[in-house]
């Protein structure tokens, strides 16, 4: 790749001159200017982003971690941030937390030492370390956080309506009889608390009665939990009628469960999910579930950031940080249906 | 952020000092040293790595190039490509040529103005225009080919043993007893086509006829096509007995396709995937699939590609490509089974 500088001793000018040709500022003539450009286009020049970066003081890209970049709902979040973040001529450098070799402190400290100019953050699960809550004050970019809440931290958040989305879910089973309805949750996470609050809330409305075997916390999200707690709570002869579940994953697990225990879906229990992610619609039964919009989120985290980096480059804020919930959607499918007569 | 002319500043030492102190290097003394560190912990420097870059000639970034952000396999790939990029202090810069704003090679000429120091490339399906071409043969850095063959290229390639994946699904059908098999293509891209091929040995091999309206190939990737394909030959009441499907999530939509038409899986008809993603072993009945292994692909093209830019940062490259082919392993579950007795 040729420089600037060979440029410029290519066509016998000064380097000031052949940068203002190539980067079209004036006081070039028009013929030098020309002979200069085609010179930069037969030895294919290009520009060095890392010259306009140190002198600029923009990097002009963006650091998105994520929890785990083999998830499709993460997925369907970068894909909705990357054509706003190319619009506006940003790149982004993508980390994943649970693929870090060091910790995640270092991490951070390696996309400050690389000038990003803010962050789109979906938070681990794990409670944030005091050094690690340090790093991130001193970051002095604006931050995003996206999805999952991160605990007291006074950052712009972007995420779903979960607690609501999981409200409508259970509104939708008591709406079809159900009185006794159990629920996988996932609380380790910011989006599982919210789900569960809003199932419970739903179930208090109506004074029905909630029972802690019909509400196991899954522990591990990797693997078959979700699986082996729906066998052991639908083959035990005393099993809900109805089950919310934290995501689409679990409600997989669950439907596969259900089969396994010899139960009709949804004559015997009925099952809800929650993303609405690509195969949902082709379980079998088809999944009622509660559509996301991850796109959505990914979308109006990164215009928020942008926001924040024209407004104030530094991420100190001024006023209240904003909340924003993209709306939810129920989506109803054959996996829920009237509640079983009780038997006599 | 406190800068290094700060630091100096306030030590009453030269930049070059207070540069020497932070970064290790002798000719500096004890205390001194000591000093500096202590300014720059207490103002919280963080080394600028730009400067580094500019000066080093090796930016620490490398570019990974995907089709689809959303693809869980593709996240797979990039989950195995991070930790070995991570561990030997590379980040990467993230692109999805279907999210792009502007054209592909307007993108590739952005990674080569950040100066990356190599490519993960996921070329896209469609074919390479001749100006995209020439932007990657100026690029002067390594670049890996990953997953698809990029057509007509000498770039060291990663990926699948996908041809030999799709003889072992079709031997394993024939080896159930099934004569007519069908099969569900996606030839727009390179792994489609050496599956198919694979598909064709095996049924020649055994001298078995193929059909070609058992063999439709799907056009678009996205949407219901797989499922409208399914159902039209599997409600025919001429359908093969069996299929073996271009990756997962065909043979989740045949799986759909089956119960919609009333046909028992396997007893009626057998269904093959190809990849093992994570919801294969919940789908009704847990699917028969080629496991694919995506993190060790990407581990392999993420070393290779550190290999290359230790050798030769230039991507001039000298000898024949690499090709590597990760091995693929056949999970029999329960979607196959023998070939149903002919009517009488």
């Amino acid at each position: 790749m040729i420089s600037l500088s060979q440029i410029s001793d290519i066509c016998d000018v000064s380097i000031g001159t052949a940068s203002k040709a190539l980067t079209g500022k004036p006081g070039v003539g028009q013929s030098t200017r020309q002979r200069i450009l085609d010179v930069a286009r037969q030895y294919n020049y290009r520009a060095n982003r890392l010259v306009h970066a140190m002198q600029s003081g923009r990097s002009m890209t963006v650091g998105i971690a994520c929890n785990n970049c083999q998830d499709p709902f993460t997925g369907a979040i970068v894909a909705g941030m990357l054509p706003a973040l190319y619009a506006a001529k940003y790149d982004a450098i993508t980390i994943s937390w649970d693929l870090c070799v060091e910790n995640q402190q270092s991490v951070l400290r390696t996309l400050a030492e690389r000038r990003i100019d803010g962050l789109l953050m979906c938070p681990s699960a794990e409670p944030p370390s005091a050094s690690y809550l340090a790093e991130l004050n001193s970051f002095h970019r604006p931050i995003i956080v996206v999805d999952q809440e991160f605990p007291g931290s006074a950052y712009d958040f972007v995420g779903s309506d979960d607690a609501e989305g999981a409200f409508q879910a259970t509104e939708h089973l008591i709406q079809l009889g159900h009185r006794r309805i159990g629920a996988l949750s996932f609380l380790q996470v910011s989006t599982g608390r919210a789900r569960f609050a809003g199932f419970q809330k739903a179930m208090i409305r109506h004074g029905l009665a909630m029972k802690e075997r019909d509400m196991p916390d899954i522990q591990t999200y990797e693997g078959n939990e979700a699986f082996d707690a729906a066998v052991h709570l639908l083959c035990s002869g005393d099993a809900p009628t109805a089950m919310v579940m934290f995501n689409d994953f679990f409600a997989m697990q669950a439907i596969a469960a259900a089969h396994h225990c010899g139960l009709r879906i949804p004559e015997d229990i009925s099952i809800i999910g929650f993303a609405d992610l690509s195969f949902a619609a082709y379980l079998h039964p088809s999944l009622t579930t509660v559509a996301q919009n991850p796109v959505g989120i990914g979308k109006r985290a990164a215009e928020l950031l942008l926001e924040r980096i024209d407004q104030n480059g530094s991420g100190e804020m001024d006023g209240t940080p904003v909340c924003e919930r993209i709306p939810v959607e129920l989506i109803v499918r054959k996996s829920t249906g009237p509640a079983p007569k009780p038997r006599p």
